[in-house]
């Protein structure tokens, strides 16, 4: 039940591409994850994903467009629509999204993370 | 699907205790409230709730303790918690919670919100 200082996490890690569980409530969790180059493409079937960024900016890329997102602001990605986060220099992320969601969605590969950390 | 800038959106209302909705995802909203002084005593049965705070500061008050919340700094709020927000000072906070979720929980009275505006 004790707070979570979003700082205090996120100079616990360094690698990117790895969300690290920092928070769990009504079946979806709360992530810390730090960005840099480009992720792969990939949907969610089932799950929505909101990204809230923490420090730094990103571009959403869609299939037909693109959505720089900057500090203080979050972007939702709806189940089913392909993304592709990209960031030019490191940012931080924080992730609201069911528990059951895997990173890389239906592209499994490389950069998938099957069990996540919680700090 | 475009993105949400919590400044902008704080910026379009001045109310307090009056929580607006700025995204809707897996069945849970994302809210923005500006808090001042004491809130009322209540829990909620069904839902848990996250608390993040995004300018200013406030202290969640439980039955046994206290914590103070800064900002970027996150309190989640398990179901069945009996809780108190107060903030001496205007704060901006956002939520993370069930849709279903009612802000004064089990003890209805003036500062509860059956509809909410969505900004």
């Amino acid at each position: 039940m004790g707070k979570v200082n979003l700082q205090e996490k996120l100079s616990q890690f360094s690698d990117h591409w790895s969300p690290k569980i920092v928070g769990e409530l009504n079946g979806q969790q709360v992530k810390l994850v730090k960005i840099k180059g480009e992720f792969v493409w990939h949907k969610h079937d089932h799950e929505d994903e909101l990204f809230f960024v923490v420090k730094g900016s990103f571009k959403m890329e869609y299939r037909d467009r693109m959505v720089e997102v900057n500090e203080n602001e979050f972007l939702i990605v709806h189940r089913g629509i392909e993304h592709r986060p990209v960031a030019d220099k490191e940012a931080s992320i924080m992730l609201f999204e069911p528990a059951s969601t895997l990173n890389t969605g239906d592209t499994e590969g490389e950069l998938t993370k099957h069990t996540l950390d919680k700090i």
